[in-house]
């Protein structure tokens, strides 16, 4: 489902990335790590409105890909592995960025990217830097586990979730009695030493992944990519993101990673470009092969009915959580004039997405009593927000910019007919609705398409 | 509420930590991380069970803690902060044990526990190991954020999700627009770099918390302090746990930590020993004037009548996940005798905290075409479970080892008269429902109490 109301339809966008940033701190989105000490490069915190747009998303996605199939199961791995894992999985020897050095200013720049690395700070009246050649400079954050100091061991923290997903594959597979074809798939975290952090969340050191490997014969391979390529895209139209935000786009084979036969981004029209909010590959059996020969285990299968023993091929779909979440943000976010000449700034959010589901507001702060009682019943259900302060089409806005779908106005009438205001936010449309069935009416409109 | 299953409460439990352990890796529930690498000692991956298991806990918890509280807001901050903030806390100078190396063996040991060293393994018929003087050890994993070699930046995994909840406090508060009294509460990973990871997940190095920060005015912190102690023994009664394996304990005064004025845990009867699941701490104004100090930022709050202006007390209470779920599993964990000699291994679960709340079984395979439609339709609503493999007794005891609530047998009969067999886990007991009215009768039963 897409959203239609026709101020999200309106030609070009709106939001310009100062504004978004700007909006994500003051209203508790999103907003840097540590910011009182004047935060962390790289790292970022999600405040009361924006754990809840992310915690829907990650349910939305755990409900699509683990909890509505028989052929994907869930698995909660740590993010510290063996750091045999990371040899064999090629990220020791190639998760790397060729980096130059600057003997004079002491700066360090990504090798391909020299076009934006500015004048030398050190070289009054100069712009020459002194580059040293390029060095690889590997990605993964490194820290040190174990009690004595001569036997410590270093280890990484993981740059994606998916290897456990391989390590773990023969373990889920017994344990689950899944028969092949069969996913598994994990929500955590995941950490990338990037040398430049930039775009908000979009390029950060600290990030949460969506991924899921699935396993199946090579003679199926072509068929789950091309199944999973489609379901992954229609995902992020079914979570409301705009048809014309969102494409898939293949990768030339000299794109392809070292373990990718085939690869498909699902990108998001940002602001600043378009770049990809999910990826879609075909890594073939590399995982499984690498892990077994590296481990000496048999991480392979055999067919119940041919007796053929092999490794499955795998198809992986990878979500960048922040990233989607910023697409969410972004693609809601709207300025809209009204008639009288204001103008409103509101997040067009799908109702299963919006942090917050409904305001109750009590037109009086006389009337708290009864909007406090049906804010109470109604938190059973849903995230609600309570406010009582303000006029009432200033406590709109701030609902509007906070992207809750409803607003319940308990008024003079209330006690009386049992029944509320109940103001839609894209129409800002009003309707009388009794208090008795409100939370069937809200769930029907909330859950709508999903 | 407590299940009141004759088995379940029939005198001692009957589970030692290595049969916990072995179902817990060959059902998929927990198992060692990097397990074909031979493991990494303290990391702990979640299996299909587990995980399930372990996101139900984590939904009540921020459901009974968040959503359905107007005084607590949410956030989710990032694993690694600013440097500064654990200087601020006291983690840089005080977070560490005292450790004594053996010069001969190499090997080092907490000085308060020398009693368990054991024998010096590089002493050949002598039992004495040759130790250096007491040094501090600190607990905290360290790394290098940056992508220059010369502007790198030590950081710290952090060991504790709070201290976010403090140095986030300013912001939160006047986002959310929340007043003193309220809370901020937090679901997420930390590390420690524990000397001797040991009791399964009990004691681990990468562990998930979940803790909520409330701040009230000083005048108020012993009732707050006494409502939450209350209240979080009585989740963890609610969530299942028997009553007579979880307690308070009120900690002495020499066993308070350097910023707390009053502790008491909620501990569980483990196999093992009494042993905390969480803690309620009164932390007074420690924190927050800490971090005011060091970030030169006034953290304080106005109250709006008096005109007072004040740094709020904290009330904490920090449950730690993974021992949560190590409670569930060890309470739930029964070996019961069934008429004819037969025993059967189940886990008496309740229903909100079971990781599969029904499994669907055709009585033959030739039964599969509507056991399958009927487990679509279920799955919209609940994590579910297929099985057509092995006679019918073998099928229910693979579910009570699982901890599903019900079976649903689909037999000869079902298509004809439209109901299923309803086969409840802990009484074993049967009953024909009409599947029409499945979904609406195994929720009643699942949510029963919370």
């Amino acid at each position: 489902m897409t959203q239609d109301s026709d101020s999200k339809q309106a030609g070009e966008r709106s939001v310009s990335m100062d504004k978004l940033v700007a909006l994500c701190a003051r209203r508790g989105f999103v907003f840097p790590s540590s910011e009182i000490y004047g935060g962390i490069n790289g790292f970022w915190d999600y405040g009361p409105l924006g754990v809840e747009l992310k915690n829907n998303l990650k349910a939305l996605w755990w409900q699509r890909v683990v909890r509505e199939r028989d052929d994907v199961v869930g698995v909660d791995s740590s993010i510290i592995a063996h750091p045999r894992t990371w040899e064999a999985s090629g990220h020791v020897d190639h998760f790397s960025d060729p980096m130059v050095d600057c003997r004079a200013c002491k700066k360090r720049f990504r090798a391909d990217q020299l076009d934006d690395a500015g004048r030398c700070s050190s070289r009054e009246g100069s712009s020459e830097h002194d580059f040293t050649e390029p060095r690889n400079f590997n990605l993964m954050l490194q820290t040190q586990i174990g009690a004595s100091e001569d036997a410590t061991t270093a280890a990484h923290l993981r740059p994606e979730t998916c290897q456990s997903l391989f390590t773990d594959f023969k373990r889920v597979r017994e344990a689950s009695r899944q028969k092949i074809p069969f996913g598994i798939a994990q929500i955590g975290k995941a950490f990338r030493n990037e040398i430049t952090p930039r775009n908000f969340t979009f390029r950060s050191r600290e990030f949460e992944q969506a991924e899921m490997e699935f396993f199946c014969h090579p003679s199926e391979r072509e068929k789950w990519f091309e199944y999973w390529r489609a379901e992954r895209l229609q995902f992020h139209r079914d979570i409301g993101l705009r048809e014309s935000h969102v494409r898939n786009r293949t990768h030339d084979e000299d794109e392809l990673a070292h373990y990718a036969r085939a690869a498909v981004d699902v990108d998001y029209r940002f602001p600043f470009d378009w770049q990809e909010i999910e990826g879609v590959h075909d890594r073939g059996d590399w995982d499984l092969s690498r892990h077994g020969e590296f481990s000496g285990k048999d991480l392979g299968v055999t067919d119940e009915v041919t007796k053929e023993h092999y490794n499955p091929v795998v198809i992986e779909t990878s979500m960048g959580v922040d990233r989607t979440c910023l697409a969410l943000l972004a693609d809601a976010y709207h300025e809209e004039s009204l008639e009288g000449g204001e103008t409103r700034t509101v997040l067009h959010f799908h109702p299963a997405v919006a942090p917050v589901k409904a305001a109750v507001l009590p037109l009086s702060k006389k009337l708290a009593e009864g909007a406090r009682r049906l804010e109470g019943d109604l938190r059973r259900h849903f995230n609600c927000f309570y406010d009582e302060s303000g006029n009432i089409g200033r406590r709109y806005r701030r609902q509007d910019e906070a992207g809750t779908p409803f607003c319940l106005t308990w008024d003079f009438d209330s006690q009386e007919d049992g029944r509320v205001t109940v103001r839609e936010r894209d129409s800002m449309e009003q309707e009388r609705v009794p208090v008795e069935g409100i939370v069937a009416y809200l769930r029907e409109r909330l859950e709508v398409g999903l």
